[in-house]
Order: structure tokens, then sequence, then C-alpha cells
């Protein structure tokens, strides 16, 4: 009998990019999607597999999350839930504080009550690099402390790990909660080079850059990721939940370093114009090193560095918009 | 011109001795309470002060949220928000997740919408200890890692004190976040105390004690506990959220000692009878070593230790449920 796992968010970026792999697996794959900034599109290769199944639910909703873990229980008991659903609009989180309380947070606790119900062992969790808020230099490492998030992103996402950490004194065998950094890769659904490539459609010769462009970030390609979350999963341990950042091992790329790789691939004569201070917006974090430690002791290393992943990203995304 | 502070959950144990405090000091004092666990009585000593007034809402609504800080805005501009509601009872969180969701998280995150919308520059919040979950014997300074709280209060205060640093980023001057102790004293509505003297009521010449009574915590009198905060609040600080653990200097003592000094009190010949394992209830944290450093050098020690603060509650809860 195959696995059968439920990949809640699954047709948004990396749900999509997970539920592939997981099919090719051989696991029997139920994916759960509401569409707020997933597309069916992204699954139409999976949806001739007899081992895939798709439901049209928002589990924020305590009727929806029924339904979804109904439905997904009648084709087998569920062996492990993938909780990837969340607004990935930080911005928008800001200043409309309920878009992050409704999509990050209530799906995580309706999750939960479902999970507690069908007495399904194992949650993975995408958590977020956002819950450490502002560190400055300090290496960041899984266990580092006062937790002080600046965006309302990053709050729900913690506020996420604390229910799902008291879930596992009470009914939860295992909850792998990763941290994940920027993540880039197709379909592209958001992010800095979207950002970029969708000004350049508008304006070819100028490109508008949020901040002074020093700001410094770690890129991981989705293919990295995913395959990261696969081998902890696979490890045995004797915590109940086990913190992972994920992310590459190099230090990063600079929002201006990528701006002008962009430029080179569409039009390299277009100007850059950048803004003030090295935070993008409200809720960025200018700085960030990410201490991958943990996830190098299980034995894991990423194919692609934070430039290789961009430059794949670059040509995947450039691809991704002309098409459409 | 006095100082208006909107005290919320202001007519609890907790709110209802810091109200008393602040009206004494000359502030404006508004409350807001729904009543769950506060009782009118409480208050009724300040009801002829001109200074005072209260409104019933619940304010994990947002209507009656809206309405709460628009009355208390219209008796004068608010200068600070003192946050004490949430639920106490945490077993009860356990079974029914939705309890602490609504009266000690979404109570957070709708004040946060009406601070932003009256351009408040203050909060004070009540966190709890329950925040840090389980560290065996490690000592818990206000920045140790990871946050893995074990119950679902925990959580949902773990979540309140994440959507609180979001808002310093974001609009708040200043956030106070204690992280209280096990507090004792009167007006008592829960705790180990008060439990404790009702079951002597129904049988006085037995007392069970959930768990074998070696859990040893640290108790703080709530005349020490208020003292302790309005001390935070009138230091300066660099910082925008200030983490503090409250909590007395001594090491603590045991629900066995607890138990003891209650039956002395009420029916010395009456036999106490352990239960099994080393936690009162699910969720509950048997061993705990509370760093207060922090706290120590604002210049702050307790008037009363652990024990001295047990035996002054035990004297006022027996006067209390007497008169009932």
């Amino acid at each position: 009998m195959n696995k059968h796992s439920l990949i809640i968010g699954g047709a948004g970026f990396i749900g999509s990019n997970l539920s592939a792999k997981l099919l090719l697996d051989g696991n029997q794959v139920t994916v759960v999607d509401n569409f707020s900034r997933g597309l069916y599109v992204y699954l139409s290769e999976h949806i001739k597999n007899e081992r895939f199944n798709f439901f049209n639910f928002d589990v924020a909703h305590r009727q929806h999350c029924m339904d979804a873990f109904e439905n997904a229980h009648k084709i087998s008991k569920i062996d492990e839930v993938w909780h990837l659903a969340a607004n990935s609009d930080i911005p928008a989180g800001i200043s409309n504080p309920d878009i992050d309380l409704k999509d990050t947070f209530l799906t995580t606790f309706e999750i939960l009550i479902q999970i507690r119900k069908y007495d399904i062992p194992v949650l993975h969790f995408a958590s977020s690099s956002a819950i450490y808020g502002d560190f400055g230099d300090d290496e960041i490492y899984e266990t580092i402390g006062p937790l002080l998030p600046i965006s309302n992103y990053g709050a729900m996402k913690l506020a996420s790990e604390a229910q799902i950490s008291a879930a596992c004194e009470s009914h939860l065998s295992r909850a792998n909660i990763f941290r994940f950094p920027n993540v880039v890769g197709i379909p592209a659904t958001h992010g800095v080079i979207l950002d970029f490539i969708n000004k350049l459609k508008i304006n070819k010769e100028e490109l508008t850059v949020l901040g002074n462009g020093t700001q410094k970030k770690a890129y991981l390609h989705v293919s990295d990721l995913v395959s990261a979350m696969q081998l902890v999963t696979t490890k045995e341990s004797l915590q109940k939940t086990i913190l992972v950042n994920i992310g590459p091992v190099d230090d990063g790329v600079t929002v201006k370093w990528i701006a002008e790789k962009v430029i080179e691939r569409i039009n390299p004569k277009a100007r850059i114009i950048y803004g003030e201070g090295a935070k993008g917006w409200l809720g960025d974090v200018p700085k960030f090193n990410y201490s991958t430690d943990r996830l190098k002791s299980f034995g894991w290393s990423p194919r692609l560095s934070s430039s290789e992943s961009i430059l794949k990203a670059i040509d995947e995304i450039v691809k991704q918009e002309s098409v459409k």
C-alpha cells in the first residue's frame, strides 16, 4: 500500500513541486488548495495519475477543513500531512493583518484539529526564516532567541509553530518544522525575480528597485528545498518537534546583483533606479546570516548555490512569463 | 492631566489588583472585561472614583473591541493599554483549543488593530512562562530558544508576543512583554490553592493531588507582580519590545508542600492522596528554573519569597472563600 500524503496548499509554488516529487516516489497524493495563489494548471500533469486527487477547499474555515480531511480520508487513511498553505505576500499582510491571521495561522489551527480527529501521526510544516526577526550579523541557528518577528507573516508562522509544538505534547507523534529561506524557481507566483520581470514588461527601459539594493539574502532553488525536506522526513529522531533551517550554504547575493542579472537577460540597456535604505519594505530583514549546520548534519547539501539558483530561476521565470 | 490607562481584562485576578494600584497612583483608569473569569465585585471599591470607568465587552470580537476603544477614547485620549485578558484555565484549553485561540490570542490580535487605529504608543502585555515549554534543568532567561510551548495556552501567548513584536515594527512605539510566573493572591479565580481549598470543602478528610507532588514551581504574590510591572514601565529602553521574566528569586516550592500547608490551615488530619508522574496535567511543566536577572537589573526585588507568597495567599483565599 502506498503512503497517503495530504498536501494542503499543494497547488502553489512549492506545493506543486512537492506533489510532483511525491507522485514520482509512488505515494498516494491528495492536494487541497483554495487557489488564493495556486493554480490548477500547476497540477495539470498529475490529473491522469490514478494516485492523485484534488479538492478545492479553504482550510482556514472549519467546515471546509472538515470536508477536506473527510474527502481525503475516504480515499485511504492519511499517513502524513504537508501544510504549505499561507499568505506569501508579506507587504499585503502588514497593511491588513487579517490576511496572515486567516491564511497563515488559522489554516494551521484548523488543520491540527482535523489531524487530531483522524489520528494522523505526522505533520510537515512550511515555516519561515521570518520567524526570527532581525538578528543583524548574528548567526541564526534553530535555537536562537528571543524570537521577535518584524512582519505579521513571520508572527503568524511563529504562532503556527507554537500551536504545532503544543499538539506534539497532546496528540501528534512527530512534526517536522522547516524554516524556509527565500525560495526561487517555477511556477513563480511572487518574489523579487517575478517582480523585476513584470516591471520590465511595463517599462523596458527602467527598473525601479525597493531599497538601495544592498540587502543580501540567500536563495534556494525549489528542487533543493524539496530534496532537503524529504531527507529530514526520513531521519529518525528522539524529539517529536524537529526544527530545521533550510537554506543554501553560501551567504547569498544582493538585490543589486539580481537586478543586474535580470536586465542582462531581458534588456541590458535598462537603467536600474534604486530607492533609499537597506530595507525593501516594512517587515523586510536586510541582513541574514542563516545557519544550516543542523541540515548539513543530516547529510544534506544543495546542488545549487544562491547565485546559481537565481540564474536558473531567472531563466525559468522568463520562459514561464513568455508562454503566458 | 492624568495618564489614561486602558486595562483589558481589568476585572480579573491580576487586572483588579493593577486597576486598584493605578487608581491609587492618580491615573485615569478604564477597565474592559467580559466577565469570563473576572467579577464586577472585584471592582466595587473603584466605582465611586471619578477617575474610574468600566465597560463590558469581549474584545476577541472585532465590533466589541472597536466599541471598547471608542468608549474609552471618548473619556480621554488613551495613553497606554494593559492587556491582561486571557483564558487562564490551561487544561480547558488543551481539550478545546478554541478557548485559547479566542480568549488568549484573538484578544491580542483585535487589541492591536485598535491600538493602531487610535495611535496608542504603548502596550503592556501579560505573557507567561508557559511560552518556554519544557527546558528541564536549564536556566530560563529571556533569550533562550527554541520556544516549543507544550500547552495551547502557552502557544497562544507566544502567538500574541509574535504579533506584538510585528506591531512594534510597524506602529507601536513600545511594548513591555511580561512573562508571568505562577501568581497567587486574591481575588483568586483559579490555581492550585483554590483547587485544594475547594476539594477540601467537598471532602474534608481527603485531598487528592494531581501528579506525585514533586513538581516544584516558583510563586509570586500579586502585589509583587504589580510592583515589578510598574517598575519596568518607568524605565527607558533602547529597544521597542522589552521581554521580562517576572518571578521570585528563589527556586520555588513543591506541590506537596503547598498541599501540606493547605491542610494544616483547614484540617490538619486530612490525608493527602498523590497521583502518578511529575506532571500535574497535560501541558504542565514539572520543573522550572526561571532566570529573573533582567528584572533584578532594573533594580527590583520581591518583598515575598515563593513560600511566603503561598502562605499569605492561603490565608487570603481561605478568608475569601469563607465570606462567599
